[in-house]
């Protein structure tokens, strides 16, 4: 079996353009620019937790980056580098090579570096830190929404829900639309783009990895402030087209997965979302409007109150 | 159960001082300082590889950010904060509590600040990932020693692996003195503030985490160099003192866990690496020579060769 220094030399070593120190030392070195911050993310994904323990390897080095790219872009942050934590049961050259195939590939399409990390013997486990850089106050955070500030999502919501509910043998998903909503649940595109390019002129954001109503929720409960949500705007996902209007609105509203970006943004901002949107190929959807009044509040498009019973997910909740 | 949130307020979630944002958002913000490069470390510590799975939690929370701590010492890097990624099989509010205590209070020694990182269900295991700040070209690197140089290593060697020998029942160890080799091998004190007093006028580097042999080949690699150890100068453990030879010699060369630090100098430095050592309260002891000609000669202290057989501890390798 190649040893653990093989294996970082072999699959996890490519030269750095932008860290002034990259793999093989006690530590990588990156350097600073003036007037920027470093923003920094963490996400772990543990096998038969946050993915199938027969994922496609090649998918699961995608996804594995494309959450912690996910949260820059809620920051509105330009990725910059990342380290990799991984623990495997063994050293397997044929999952390794299409891992790290699959998280370069993403990593390149972002100039995201490789800088560091460690590879240990151990259930599968991958954990990835990401470093983005955001210029001095202009960060996306989720404790700046405004009353009266509309709501925003990217994209669409709940496909990659309803293909999850359609591995796990829970919902008739027409095999046709399957295909684009299991690429949305296995190879997340993060909204990296958009968020730089709203930037600007939002005033908060989050990303959507645990369902639409609990990340907002954090934004509302960060920012001391409430909102409604306009049930019949949502942009559903293709796969959910045809389902019942309740299985709609538990993969949109708490489905989780989704990597789009929800946020906040004055009605003087409308045009140029619009505009952000349309430069960076990813359509945006008015879904609600931010309010002094704690606490969410749910409609239809005729402004009649719509009850939700629905959870988001959480790891350790009861539920 | 209380849910992962509920954790995160609960153990880990205590106010920043110089991060500009910190848990609690996609992203942490950290601010740079002028002519300052960002050290960066990962390590990963998973439950049953890296420590017995009834290891007191409080121990766990220290030893998990000390080796990380030592990797930044190891740079001559100044610590300033770290994010925590961790799967735990249950939210085990008796675990988490002296967890979180033993590893708070390491990095409140350290000015160190917890500023994000994710918790998830899952095997026990533990992933941080640190910074620290080290000005623009003094870095303490492993491709910097130079033919000439003298090696040295703080403290002493050893001990800790012979207080893993003796858990595991594999080594007859005085409890007398085993005591303090328990707590090298449960609570390391990384050599921080040796790492920075050394820093201008030491060539190159390496924290002893797998072992002396292994880890100063690393050097002697990354530089292009060898070097000739002095066995006879090797500082002993305290719990090696009694031992047979082959023992002490195992324990010091490839014993691991020691999170010293073992670095080169040219001998112009010698009065100002003793002087850094007295101030910072670190022994420091001269055990070798890097030289020109490649490979690692091993001697006694009348310049005979001498033969090893051990080897560097390798979480991959047949061994």
């Amino acid at each position: 079996m190649p040893s653990e220094f093989d294996l970082i030399a072999r699959f996890f070593t490519r030269p750095t353009a932008l860290a002034a120190l990259g793999i093989g030392d006690d530590c990588a070195l990156l350097t600073h620019k003036a007037g920027m911050k470093m923003a920094v993310s963490c996400d772990m994904l543990v096998s038969g937790v946050h993915f199938f323990p027969d994922t496609d390897p090649r998918q699961l080095g995608h996804k594995s980056l494309a959450v912690n790219l996910s949260d820059l872009a809620a920051m509105g942050a330009k990725p910059v580098a990342f380290t990799l934590a991984i623990s495997l049961p063994a050293s397997d050259e044929k999952w390794l090579k299409p891992f790290s195939e699959g998280m370069f590939a993403l990593a390149e399409k972002h100039h995201c570096e490789l800088i560091g990390g460690d590879t240990t013997r151990g259930p599968l486990n991958i954990c990835i830190t990401i470093f983005g850089e955001v210029p001095v106050n202009e960060a996306l955070r989720r404790d700046h929404a405004k009353a009266g500030d509309d709501i925003w999502v990217s994209g669409t919501l709940g496909d990659a829900r309803a293909a999850l509910e359609f591995l796990k043998g829970t919902a008739p998903v027409d095999p046709a639309i399957l295909g684009p909503a299991l690429t949305r649940l296995q190879m997340p595109e993060p909204r990296v783009k958009l968020g730089m390019a709203i930037r600007p002129f939002a005033h908060a954001a989050i990303d959507l990895s645990d369902g639409l109503t609990g990340d907002l929720s954090h934004i509302l409960n960060r920012s001391s402030v409430g909102a409604t949500l306009n049930l019949d705007a949502l942009p559903a996902g293709q796969a959910l087209l045809d389902q019942p209007r309740d299985f709609q609105l538990r993969c949109m509203l708490s489905g989780g997965d989704d990597y789009e970006l929800c946020f906040t943004a004055p009605l003087s901002s409308r045009d140029r979302i619009r505009h952000a949107a349309r430069q960076t190929g990813v359509p945006v959807t008015m879904i609600g409007t931010i309010e002094e009044k704690p606490g969410l509040r749910l409609v239809n498009a005729k402004g009649e109150a719509q009850t939700f019973s629905g959870q988001s997910f959480d790891h350790f909740s009861d539920s």
